[in-house]
């Protein structure tokens, strides 16, 4: 591929990009092409060639990240790391990632299946969309994921090797001030909206909270279990009814698995939270509640069952299959997983970084319930995460 | 420093590298070299001048490994991770470590500080020594590289790109066999007397201590806290009366704490195990034993003193001050030192590796008595370490 020197494309060059250096589309063809990113982090460019119908992603990152107005430097590094965790997803799960067509490191620019035909889920969501294969999905991208990249399923000097390469300084500080830091005292980076300062301030002195924070925030500094995904909310998942696509892994560390479950259980509870602003009558909550309740239940024992049975049939570890190791194995990745959702839910509401799902509700006293909804959850989730030892306890514990 | 290719040095070469590359010696000085390492995995080169009375150290190391007769390769990388940890530790703990005067990387060669007015710790153990300053001393490098390696102690950005130059898998893999596999089966690696098959057989059959060590070997594996030095048995350590230098970090990686802290306590432990054989009267044992068990005691008192001072000076991790979090924090480190410590005793009865301790006893039948009495001690370390919550409690699995 190409070797220029690193600087944000044009729209053109992106399209004379994917002229000269892919094989794709037909020499000489029309392409039109379009940046759609939100512009914060990367540049998208969406290159399509109408004569055939075909058409790509190409992906930049940007040397810098805005957020709320502010902008800070950004290592390109995470291209990189991206498009290599992408590959790894896509060996161990074909058809759940995008397809991965090349990569240009110079360009930090990674280039990828278009996938157009499919909605970002979090948005499907609030539009009350409803993705029957989404648990079946999601809990075989978390179960062969994990496992497989985990000393359960890896060779362990290999995995220590691809752990050096996945270091990923700058991308994990952002997770560990913006999760396990800022939202737990009065920092600037917060985020919350003064109708639950109230709550807000509970938060910030709750020492039982506090601990159990310190030990989930211990756990990701130091618990190199697999290679996660890293940020795997429902903005970085694309779905139809019949199909699920893990996109963005420019977050991807080694670390606990129960971090990356955690982040899709969480953001399902954020956008039931939200049902206090959505739902028009209360039948309807209630149902929306219950489907969202049935997927994360379907979640957590799809991901439980297929994550059992590549232990039955995969592990590599010797000692392993010493009797009663699994079952610990899994109380404890049910603990964490339900200790990582909590936080990722009171980071949404006191955090830098909101849902769509509560803040674009226009009636501001559902806004608030929802607010404190997501609050009052979370909390419970994280300070009642290690007594969990089965699913039972986590469902106890969001219904509260 | 030299470019020259990698090859083993003859003592010839070692004196005529010292004369050109270091400025420790006067032009044209008449030096000795000697090689005095055991061959197994370094060569080791004493350069002295007698004129001048100064001396230093050139070790170099080999492209293979050499244990019981069997031969196989092994990573030079070791010898740059083993500068790399040395300079952390000069840094940390000045004095407790070699002073380096060089490194070159081609020839897998670190020139540093002349010992030889010191001996080896075990060695001087099994001759009846007393070190009465050893546990101040090993006591201060335990706490001061573990909690400045840490994301206690540490940038936690830095502290993951140094995890990275740490990656040592080679190493890791000598560890994860012969200490956390291979002794719990009938593997061909192992190297047990006949006279204790009965012992070594119910160690095979022991599912709940198999389960205890699974779970140690998972924090091997994963819990990168730290920057260990690896492999801390008092074969590593040089000590006068005055003076301690921890040598040899080539095992060094990011892992659990409570490893480094168990090899010193189990090779004291397998020292007073093996008084069997040593001491000629009752009351000679039971006053040496006192005095190791009293070592033990003040090198974990020491450390955690010193861990829980630098937490209260010098602690970066701005969550790591909730209420609880700390004593929390030290319970799980005295449960990994303990398990840790268990692991390191059984291994050296039934592994690959023995220690002299036990090895040299010339009566057989004391022999034998240290060696069950090694066994037991570490299986009742291991199978008690998760429920153990402060030191009385290592204390009583020790005395069984």
């Amino acid at each position: 591929m190409s070797t220029t020197a690193y600087h944000p494309l044009t729209e053109h060059e992106a399209k004379q990009y994917a002229l000269l250096h892919l094989n794709v589309f037909p020499q000489g063809a029309v392409l039109h092409s379009r940046e759609i990113g939100d512009g914060n982090l990367n540049l998208v460019f969406h290159i399509s060639h109408p004569e055939s119908g075909r058409s790509i992603i190409m992906k930049q990152a940007l040397p810098y990240a805005k957020v709320v107005g502010e902008s800070w430097p950004l290592t390109l590094d995470r291209a990189r790391i991206e498009y290599e965790a992408l590959k790894v997803q896509e060996e161990l799960c074909p058809g759940l990632v995008p397809r991965l067509y090349g990569y240009d490191g110079r360009l930090a620019l990674t280039i990828m299946e278009d996938l157009s035909d499919h909605v970002i889920m979090r948005t499907g969501l609030i539009s009350g969309g409803r993705y029957p294969l989404f648990a079946e999905h999601i809990s075989t991208f978390l179960a062969r994921t994990l496992f497989f990249t985990s000393d359960l399923g890896m060779n362990q000097q290999e995995k220590k090797l691809r752990m050096g390469s996945f270091v990923n300084p700058e991308l994990c500080k952002i997770t560990e001030d913006l999760i396990f830091d800022h939202p737990y005292r009065d920092a600037d980076t917060n985020n919350y909206d003064p109708s639950i300062r109230d709550a807000v301030e509970a938060i910030w002195s709750d020492k039982e909270l506090h601990l159990e924070i310190a030990l989930l925030r211990e756990g990701f500094l130091t618990k190199s279990q697999a290679l996660l995904h890293g940020d795997l909310h429902t903005g970085s998942i694309f779905v139809t009814e019949q199909s699920t696509k893990v996109i963005d892994p420019e977050f991807a560390f080694y670390g606990p698995m129960g971090f990356d479950i955690g982040a899709v259980i969480a953001n399902l509870l954020l956008n039931s939270a939200a049902q206090e602003g959505w739902s028009t009558t209360d039948e309807e909550r209630r149902s929306r509640r219950e489907l969202l309740m049935q997927t994360i239940q379907d979640v957590w024992d799809g991901f439980a069952a297929k994550f059992d049975s590549l232990w039955e049939t995969s592990l590599i570890d010797p000692m392993a299959s010493a009797p009663g190791y699994k079952e610990l194995y899994m109380e404890r990745l049910l603990q964490d997983t339900m200790g990582y959702a909590g936080c990722k839910m009171i980071r949404r509401v006191i955090g830098l970084a909101h849902v769509a799902d509560i803040d674009r509700i226009e009636d501001p006293s559902a806004r608030e319930r929802a607010r404190r909804l997501a609050l009052s959850v979370g909390t419970r989730l994280v300070k009642g995460h290690r007594k969990a030892s089965r699913f039972s306890d986590f469902a106890e514990a969001i219904r509260g």
